[in-house]
């Protein structure tokens, strides 16, 4: 089964199915999105869109109402088309770990959500998600998707690992592998069992290889889209793998394992 | 003509046009190379290689010898395979212009390359460049090649563009977009026709979307091997645009048509 590990809800929800068709993918699993790039015809207008997105990322907006029409959209698509997704719940940042727990329970659990993210901590602020760690181990370890790109710098990705090494029982996606710091990045995932690496947004194949030959059984296949194509992903990471067995894996095989999807 | 537009010399050289016959290249812009992480077989030994690249591209490091030696393993490769790569030479950042002219006809000029780059000047380091943009006016323009990924922010790449409009006669080409800042590298662009844009290194198709519906005569495919396998990044690029015309144009048409190769 081929399994995008990582995708916005697109807007209207059909041309999600069509780009899935189009790249055979058999199931995505479902993030919220805040913002629909997808929709917009001009730089200016993609930039006004990617404007909001930016200022969410980078922690100057936190906002609670779109968050709640986000996950609207998430469950409406996924109703729709219950056999093609499942789902990841957003949550606020910097919650403590009692409103993390009514959080989980009701947006979360309640949804029959897989995980947690897309968690877009600002730089100087990973140490909030500890409480959020403590909370997935209390609510069956639901696995936390985080963003680790730009404007997070290495000092931030080395907390969330600390975080990861602390909480050995809650699995982690490294959200983009690491971004620019993807190659001190993989070196420390080395030692921690709990964490896996999402293969969207690198610039360098180089990286995928490294990736995918260190942690054939913890690199994720995925999208990210409406930011990159799902042909495009999937396509990729095929020209890339010349093993059969193992491009199954990475392009669904794994990402089945951690979350139980049969 | 497809033409892989930057490509850094990969030894042994017959990998280079191995890959090369791969995916279908004519043609490659060669560039030097003074690290081979395409012969790293660990991630500690790849770590090595970044290490002196980026300790290059931040400008900690700006070997005399190193680039000396590159240039003659360039030389090299194009005097064994002449029908399957034109030259671009490399120079020392922060030379007057009086030593920009010398080197340009010593190691530039003589050895019949066509254009001077990749130029990878550190952050805040940008305005150095404008003895080499005088020089090149003065030598025939030969186009520029700059890398503008990280470490370069917002402000360097605003400066690099106003050197741009300074010199209107002078070819700059932004390598990888601009990165993170490539929303506001294509808007800056608009209004700069002597600027061409390098498709290497981005991590969102959407960037890449983007920047060829805006500028289909000005954007350039490129590789920028080792850093991404020849074949998928060719691949993206032909999964990308539907419009066989655009396609061919992107790949190699408007490239041939700056450089003058036929």
């Amino acid at each position: 089964m081929i399994i995008d590990s990582h995708a916005h809800v697109v807007l209207p929800n059909e041309r999600q199915i069509e780009w899935m068709d189009e790249a055979g993918i058999d199931k995505t699993v479902l993030f919220t999105s805040v913002v629909h790039p997808e929709n917009a015809s001009s730089l200016f207008e993609f930039k006004k869109e990617m404007g909001t997105l930016y200022d969410i990322i980078n922690g100057i907006k936190n906002p609670l109402e779109e968050r709640l029409k986000a996950i609207e959209e998430l469950k409406s698509a996924i109703k729709e088309n219950p056999h093609r997704y499942v789902g990841f719940g957003s949550i606020p940042m910097g919650l403590s770990y009692e409103e993390n727990l009514i959080w989980i329970e009701k947006y979360i659990v309640k949804n029959s959500f897989y995980g947690i993210g897309e968690l877009t901590p600002n730089s100087g602020q990973v140490e909030l998600l500890e409480p959020l760690f403590q909370a997935s181990g209390s609510t069956g370890n639901l696995p936390l998707w985080v963003h680790t790109f730009f404007p997070l710098i290495a000092q931030d990705i080395k907390t969330l690992l600390d975080l990861a090494k602390r909480y050995p029982s809650v699995s982690l996606i490294l959200g983009h592998m690491g971004g620019i710091h993807w190659l001190d990045t993989l070196v420390a995932c080395k030692e921690l069992s709990n964490v896996y690496i999402d293969l969207s947004a690198t610039f360098t194949t180089l990286a995928l290889e490294f990736a995918i030959r260190e942690f054939p059984e913890r690199v994720l296949f995925s999208s990210d889209a409406p930011y990159t194509s799902p042909l495009s992903a999937k396509i990729n990471i095929e020209t890339l793998i010349k093993d059969k067995g193992l491009c199954q894996q990475v392009l669904g095989g794994n990402i089945a394992n951690l979350l139980q999807i049969c």
